[in-house]
């Protein structure tokens, strides 16, 4: 039997990546909580959503996040295509947010992945681990080829 | 009479803001040469214009500012509401590029800014100083009062 663990407990993440997969790992499971372990707790973060404003401040940031994981359902999120410059104290990955809906196996509509976001991730080295201090998404520029080619030609039924 | 210098340099910023003073700097006058100069000569470079693809690689931006500057007329742009998070090696700086149009003053329609973008500009010292490796822009979210409130209510005649 597994000792009970404290629940509220101060996360440390050693490096860049640590920090950014805790970011995608809070994303796909909605938990504001531990997406929040992973931003630094500063009135100078920076986060703009997808066509959304640019909100500063750790609060700010986390009103979106809540306001994002109670309306929406879930996802997967893949981030690929990575470009990163690695400082000793500030870090910045850029990637391609590939985003599927898992509810969506099977269906007729299903076509993969339902939309992609290019982001520019920043991170700084805190007394407190590496710490998220920036998020910059938009969405994906190209439409996917099956959009641009008007109805599909074939259907189910 | 001043010594004639060499058009052909190595330009070398020192800080990171002397490298995005450049780079805005470049940007309001069309110069490609002046642009190219502010960024880092790697493949790993990335810039994303708003609403467009993610672009990698130094040829690639550079194709890009050529179109730009061939078909826009000129432009001011103001760099405000910065964030820095500079580090010994790699610098953020989240801005507000306030762009406005120097040839449509006095003209009727004219209403000050013609258009924002939130900007994530991305610097890596180098071996030749300062230089941008990543620009990540995209459209401001909100839509100006001016634009949200009909037709002005004031007309000049």
């Amino acid at each position: 039997m597994k000792p009970a663990r404290p629940r509220i407990r101060a996360k440390l993440f050693p490096t860049p990546e640590d920090a950014e997969n805790a970011f995608y790992d809070a994303f796909e499971r909605g938990d504001v909580a531990a997406m929040m372990a992973v931003w630094a707790e500063s009135d100078d973060v920076v986060c703009v959503h997808p066509q959304g404003p640019r909100l500063v401040g750790f609060e700010a940031v986390r009103e979106s996040w809540a306001q994002i994981f109670s309306g929406a359902s879930q996802v997967r999120i893949r981030a690929a295509e990575a470009h990163r410059f690695d400082g000793q104290t500030v870090a910045v990955h850029s990637v391609v947010e590939i985003m599927s809906a898992p509810g969506e196996k099977g269906s007729p509509g299903e076509r993969g992945p339902t939309g992609s976001v290019y982001a520019t991730n920043v991170y700084e080295l805190t007394e407190g681990g590496w710490r998220m201090v920036g998020h910059h998404a938009s969405p994906m520029a190209e439409i996917p080829a099956a959009e641009d080619a008007g109805p599909p030609a074939h259907t189910l039924h």
